[in-house]
């Protein structure tokens, strides 16, 4: 579906195929009431939500677990002014489940950063919306 | 200074450098009461202000208008694990001065989507952090 203002509307599958495109997207949320945004590396687990690998003593784990958060990923090309966004919205959750953590331990996402105490954050994909913007060169 | 956790912090003037170098960041704020993200191209004004142009009728606007918000705008580089990260937390504000609206139509960003009914939003550089992930490869 186009929309009148330049960008089309990206569906669930759609966006899942573009999330599993790209290697890092930012967790969005609230942080001593104010908006928070910090940018992690992560994967798309099986069932389709995103999982990302970072330390159990983190501000980010204590203010988002149990709370739903928003992740973003998004490519564009200035050139061109075009590209696309995603948007997954859901329960961010730590895995506690032994046998869970060690099945990531082997299959997930690791942190680009070195960790004694990692631990696992999987964002549930309850709502996933998209957009592309085709480009409009010139367009002010 | 370096943390233990493998990043280095940015100084205000580091992160202000940065940001000029790229074309895109990202909106964080607050939509009925769930955390949204939004990425917009944008301005550094001279006072070191994020500067984008919007539809007056945007959700974004009327969301943001008079709040305090988060911008975020980063590189990473997968290969390397290396990269940087900047969030300007501050007051965002629509530009109502007729003289200061002139300024930006001729200075300021222009929307990469076409715009009947440009306004321009300010985002206010209160708080500017940043850092600099410096790259591990082979880190878990």
């Amino acid at each position: 579906m186009f929309q009148t203002d330049g960008f089309r509307v990206l569906d669930r599958q759609e966006c899942l195929r573009l999330l599993a495109r790209v290697p890092v997207g930012r967790v969005v949320y609230t942080r001593q009431a104010l908006p928070a945004v910090l940018p992690v590396n992560f994967h798309l687990d099986t069932d389709a939500s995103v999982l990302t690998c970072t330390s159990s003593a983190s501000d980010l784990v204590r203010a988002v677990d149990g709370t739903v958060i928003a992740f973003e990923a998004d490519e564009f090309d200035a050139a061109t002014r075009s590209g696309w966004s995603v948007v997954v919205t859901g329960l961010a959750t730590v895995v506690t489940d032994p046998a869970e953590h060690e099945r990531l331990t082997q299959t997930g996402p690791r942190s680009w950063m070195p960790l004694r105490d990692g631990v696992f954050v999987r964002i549930d994909s309850e709502m996933v919306t998209g957009r592309e913007l085709k480009g409009t060169p010139g367009a002010r």
